[in-house]
């Protein structure tokens, strides 16, 4: 089995379901730990900050500093860097989001924006959504961290961020970049941020939609576990396999190891 | 030229626009009033209540009596009365249409609907959208008042019901019902109120992708006037034209009785 250089590891449904740890991922980081193996968190969550991710991991037994953690928010702040420097953004979203667009140096405005950056927000508003559609209109730059239309909750399948931003494309007609998995913008990134190169890289998930896609559109081999949302029954009919499919992340222990 | 037993008259663009009458509107209504010919006032605009229309009519010295107002709010109400007499409804919307929906004797619930029903709703909340998706998950069926995309303000074009719906959809799959101006629901329930049949009807209005095109589905004959938002310059390449165009209801009313 061919040996990599580093690994972007998905969280909900990979790390974790909910407030448990999911079955093998403290000994997965472990082992990559153990290896010297770098490795990053890469989630589509928008909402919460590094440090609050990587805090949450470490309650659940998985060891994790904030700089190991990339969010969607902070793929976002990378990319609009990288057209403006210290952008003007009118931001709709939660706290994750507001910290990585003022940490990476922009500033966030009511009015003329650069840049309109929509992320999961559960106080979204109309007068929110309203001022985003003008700023649109008015030729703002539109993003959005993630186009997931629904998020597993404990109260069933909610509005994820790509069911909030389709207002504001709805009602402008303006397509917004989305940059979270399966879109290879945050692959992109994480890579940098890791300083490997794509062939060097495994990246491991639950989601085939989001994770697998995301390997598979940037280059990048997966292994996909079904301890998350997608099963190997719903998947088989896709042209496009996972590198690897295993039950869990101790299955793929045992074989890495054996 | 063709004599009609009935009008439809679009409101915002052909009656009034914000809070000015539009040159006209008084005089055509008093000229249909004068040949006793009845008419329905035909509205998207499901915020408001019959009541609070008529006397913002009459306030503009167009007269106007709170039965002569069809909004897609009644027309909704009334949709799913044929679908379901007394049904469960978990509604997102304004007092025009709760109160529509009630006054057609259905319930409005929390939980367990049989219909979820969204209506233009500047206190849009997460939460509200979040019941919406679980409602039809479900399986309560899906209608939407309206498919606008935008409103126009004196702040600019605003988030329109459509792109509020598109949350619902986008998240969950599913496809509403749309029940306005261009669909032929609203034309069919306003002809009913009518007791008239289409072909004996004037559909008049100055919006072409909505008031023109639902008389052209419905069968109906359609006056354009541009004293609102569509050109005659604009709609030119269409295949399909109004069956009357004129700048505005002087023009109409001159022609007419000339």
């Amino acid at each position: 089995m061919k040996h990599y250089q580093g690994y972007l590891v998905d969280l909900d449904g990979t790390m974790y379901k909910g407030e448990a740890a999911v079955d093998g991922a403290s000994h997965f980081i472990d082992h990559l730990i153990g290896l010297q193996v770098p490795f990053l968190f890469l989630t589509n969550n928008s909402s919460r900050t590094q440090d609050q991710i990587a805090a949450k991991l470490n309650k659940l037994g998985v060891k994790a500093r904030p700089d190991q953690v990339y969010t969607s928010s902070l793929a976002t702040a990378d990319f609009i860097k990288e057209k403006k420097e210290q952008a003007r953004v009118y931001v709709i979203g939660e706290e994750g989001l507001h910290k990585a667009l003022t940490d990476r140096g922009h500033t966030l405005v009511e009015e003329d924006a650069d840049f309109v950056v929509i992320g999961i927000d559960r106080e979204i508003s109309y007068t929110k959504l309203a001022r985003a559609c003008l700023e649109v209109r008015k030729g703002a730059g539109f993003v959005s961290t993630n186009s997931d239309t629904a998020i597993p909750t404990d109260k069933g399948m909610l509005p994820g961020n790509g069911a909030l931003t389709s207002v504001v494309a709805v009602s402008t007609g303006v397509d917004p970049t989305f940059v979270g998995k399966p879109e290879p913008i945050i692959m992109e990134r994480a890579l940098k941020e890791l300083q490997l190169q794509a062939d060097h890289v495994l990246m491991v998930g639950d989601n085939y939609h989001t994770d697998i896609l995301a390997g598979m559109k940037a280059g990048v081999d997966t292994l996909m576990v079904e301890t998350g949302l997608s099963s190997f029954h719903e998947i088989e009919a896709h042209t496009h396999q996972p590198t690897y499919k295993k039950l869990n992340l101790h299955e793929w222990l045992n074989g890495h190891k054996g």
